[in-house]
């Protein structure tokens, strides 16, 4: 059980699963600030149309403001009669503020808007330092492209040497490899949209407002206003499967790649980090923590991703199950993806690399074989690494 | 994040997500006390093979007899370094004896023996809770199966009434996957085997007496004892990937029914928990929310059996990833089939039938046809149901 | 086991599972004639840039163009010797062509650049009739919203009825959702890139013409060039599981509403071809064959996403296991998406809608309760489908 | 498109990714079989329980006894209109016996009864060539393990070297692995059960005769009489689910140590086979052809298992949906177990050990570490592997 703490606190296997920035903004108090951001967002585009007071909305901004006010795991208790929490978040909320301003909170929502929303905003959030470490590994590896852009290496295929590559070669590829799992990403992260349908799509309790208030709660949100409610087609979900599982994809590769050269026997690559990998039993071991660590965290990702995809049949105008299963699937996916990229940035970081290692695997049969336009291919794909994205 | 508080706090999504009893026995705080008590028990067997003294084993019992007493979150983040918590967990426990007991801790072990019997106890643990809530699910259904073995309902495929059946063969057909669900769960929970291998599986450094000590440890734990190292060879948890997913599979069925028997047009069945289902929005509304919950939670298996599954592939004499990708994924598992079955004892529990609506909604074209063998097709269930197991 | 025919035969099951064009794309035929294609196009780009004598590249292209003058079974048998059908096939296109043209086939390539590359074009052939029956769902789907604009029924959540709304919008929603599905496949068959790396992906047996070869070959087949070889990172094979498990996901959803307003008590849509549905043993069944056949088609999508995307971590230059793994798992998901479409759209091409059924199945509950912005909702969402994409 | 061919052909993929026996048992004209064979039972044993002339029985059992005279082609195109093959082919068979016997053709029966009943006769028979590689793939690993009782080699976790065992035990482990995977298969398969409910599981229309009906049809094909009818209780499917997913478990662990211990650098294992592994362009290599195209299917199992478990939500009386999407998922989870397992018993049958590169390789840090129980636990393996089973 998953319970209610800041999120501060790695537990027993967080520090090695759930590493990074992603798992803090997937925490229950990053979802009940996202949460009470979104009522608060709502209150305020419904007093930018004109359907309740400025007054009244400024109250349940005001008490929307402190996240620590709200009780998670009364709350999260309480959720077990309705299936979600947003209503008794509503309930509390409404009685943070004066009885004038209770008819401005939740205006015109269904707990499912402000549920999706939400998570769309945790998604952004926790999207943000998954880019920023894979963003950084492809720097690395830009760097080791550049650096090695000569060393020679065996290529090897089904495990087995079969013409010269080189060390520049491998990065490069790597490192186009994570520039574009990191675009993927930020074009869906760019793409979220919020979700605004009330109780069956139709917003019939807005008032008449509800396109004008979804285009404001979009903007105060800075989300995207997909014009329509998109409660049970759930193309975002969707997206963010997508993007996630080829992020660890990419993630795995390298990683994968980054174990088998540090094989005791090929000792081409070794981490350098001086307080990993020890064994207290094996002086002689210097495991690759980081590497072992970031594809243990991305071979959650494909299961997750069909979970995902499975959810997306939802019945009628809310789904009797399926959307319920996305919550903690989704949070799981963001969070391995993000751990994934948060030990890849640091085992490439710490990267030492073994240029006689590799000159001393090539075995006989590669000698006299060029590189071919290995260097030509590291110049291009640096210049494409360095375009303005 | 999930952080390392008791386990006794659902947080935000806990109520929905993580019911019944196998969420707590997943905790941190679980896995920490079975940690501990696997070092227990593997100093015990120690002694009681000769290779260390009786009182250096009583040190080691006593320290790990208080878990509360380690520090859940340092221990965590000091995993980083190593890539598991039970390095800093050995070195915190031969920190809590006296200096004669230190080379009674962690004897002749590694640190995935230790990771892999503790998860086998927590496993067992999450079982029971999940395993008596099927097995009351199914005694309800079996009393619902007697109560209403000549009730008429219409027969549905593919969704269209077909010809009729009666509710207690439905019921009795549901009793017989429940049974069915359980009988697997715990045939693997008997199963469960110790690990004890050392650091490769040879026991290298237990003094001759690994396989005696092996005995003794799976008899102090009342795990099995398979004789050979399975560090790598992941039977145990392909076979409780198989039954949960199946224990799954089968909540999923019977929630589904539910769900679509209570459909507003159908209504042949109610949920009666006064305290749940009611929506603020719209008064009239009695959602089956057990049902969609138990779906919700069972929706999560598949794709977390696949990714068991696949980590099953670890290389020589411990894997570079998949080992780790089990932990978390296990526990989810865990939980989410204890969740599902703890929903679904709920909603049968508390499941109102109309025998009226069920008269009602058959229609003419089903009139004259009888309901074949389905009385002594139920009797027929009802006694196997019936059988000591 | 899937034998060498032409594909034109539907088999047992494919007239269920394997329906519209997509099935055909992914046959042995259809793969047979894209290597082929490739191996041609190699030679052509391979005169284009001057490594090989045009003479020779048009005898390559001339024994190419007769796909059936390959025995598919003959060389696929031999496959097994190296893993690949590829090194046969060259054998025999070297066997086609005059003895000087010899040297011209499968220039500077690889099994892996051959495969890879036809893999590509068997994907975006397999597209074509996906999307194209994607789009006419979706214009079929407009056509409805149009038709019932005004047209109120139940809005149902998790099952129950909750408030009113309108089945044009229910339309205009299964409509954006199409629309979506489409555009994401589009956009990922019009980035599908050619592979040329040669061995390892030095392009060391190109002559030094490897990149301007690439540049050639890329455009004779109307892929992309990517620039890099991606022979180990498959970002588009990421790409592809995304785009295609997101279109299983709509139809899914779409289908699985058919299959519930469908339903006996329900009785607001119905399937109206008359060759379809009826069952030999219960005369009074209209089964919403189509609708069932779609979302059976759908379901296989989410576990076959998630192997593409575990087999995505591929080792080194070639993948040991993880490459071969894709071939006939991404041809299932051509062909389950494109069977999911076709049937789709054939079961809304053929809906009868009951508005009777719709009115008397609301519920004195709904009643007062107007839709909002439905009307509002659904115009914005046809302008957005008529939108030039 | 998979056409309807006899299944002896491999088709351009099947040598590949279709190898051993399971894939013919799973070809159409095997399902054919299997369902006439389902028929002509059925005749046979509603003649025993005397619902029908033993002459009219006896004369459906002769139009069933070949199956090619029946279309498949024709027979799967009429698929469509009813979501199943089944009904066509009770026509047809109607068609090809006298007047007088089309009355015992079909009794009682719905098409699920058929289909599921044939598909477990299908499973049964793919089990079989299944088990049998597997097993003499334990066989090899025990005459292995037997033969390098004493070859040290380095043991590695996290892919460096940790401490000496022998190649015996790894042997003794690989052997245990599939021992156990056998067993759970065998146990599947001895379990696999009769379906026989009639239209909506009631078996109205078998005249009261329905219980022994069935005993009769169970005997006649050797399969298990459940009692209860299972049409949407799919604990059969989880079963076969399960164990096929653990049996490519094993096998994906062994044929990954077989590829990492071929490499270059490692050169421990090679593929004897010389009619495999070569390379036109690489003369010197010998690719480990047989473990990489093992590891190739067994990863083809985790999705598939996936999709079978998430169909197990089946609704009422037969699912609108999800059962259909059963079909090809298990035949390809059957045959790709299947080829996993004949792949890996060729990969061990032609295993090279090279005793003197374990040496070599044994770095200076594991001089003088013994290799423990290695010996003892090779022998208690080696006596569990030879108990009668």
């Amino acid at each position: 059980m998953r319970p209610s703490s800041s999120g501060s606190d790695p537990g027993l296997f967080g520090a090695v699963l759930a590493r990074g920035g992603a798992a803090d903004e997937v925490s229950d108090r990053a979802w009940m600030s996202a949460l009470l951001e979104v009522e608060s967002a709502l209150a305020t585009a419904a007093a930018d149309v004109g359907i309740v007071d400025r007054s009244a909305a400024d109250a349940v901004v005001n008490a929307s403001n402190d996240a620590t006010s709200f009780d998670i795991d009364a709350i999260g208790a309480a959720a077990a009669a309705a299936g979600t929490p947003v209503l008794p978040l509503v309930q509390a909320l409404r009685a943070a503020v004066p009885a004038s301003a209770r008819e401005a909170v939740h205006i015109g929502a269904t707990s499912q808007d402000v549920l999706d929303t939400a998570m769309m905003l945790v998604a952004r959030r926790a999207l943000d330092p998954t880019t920023s470490d894979l963003d950084l590994a492809a720097k690395v590896a830009a760097d080791l492209a550049r650096r090695h852009r000569d060393t020679e290496m065996a290529g090897r295929t089904l495990g087995q040497q079969a013409v010269p590559v080189t060390f520049g070669l491998v990065c490069a590829q790597w490192m186009a490899g994570l520039d574009g799992a990191t675009a993927r990403l930020q074009a869906v992260a760019r793409a979220l949209p919020v979700q605004y349908g009330g109780a069956a799509g139709t917003r019939a309790t807005a008032d008449g407002a509800g396109l004008d208030l979804a285009v404001h709660l979009a903007a105060r949100l800075a989300l995207r206003d997909p014009g329509l409610p998109w409660h049970t087609i759930r193309l975002p979900i969707g997206d963010l499967a997508g993007a996630l599982g080829t992020g660890c994809g990419i993630v795995a590769k390298i990683a994968g790649d980054v174990v088998l050269l540090a094989q005791t026997e090929i000792g081409e690559l070794s981490d350098a980090d001086p307080t990993r990998g020890g064994s207290s039993a094996m002086a002689h071991k210097a495991n690759p923590v980081a590497a072992v660590c970031a594809r243990a965290c991305a071979h959650r990702g494909p299961g997750l991703v069909a979970t995902l995809l499975s959810a997306m049949e939802q019945e009628h105008q809310r789904a009797a199950g399926a959307w319920h299963s996305e919550w903690r699937t989704l949070c799981d996916l963001l969070e391995a993806t993000g751990s994934a990229a948060a030990w890849l940035r640091d085992c490439l970081q710490h990267l030492v690399v073994h240029p006689d290692r590799m000159a001393q695997n090539l075995t006989a049969n590669l000698e006299g074989v060029g590189t071919g336009d290995a260097a030509a291919l590291i110049d291009f794909a640096l210049r494409e690494h360095a375009r303005p994205r």
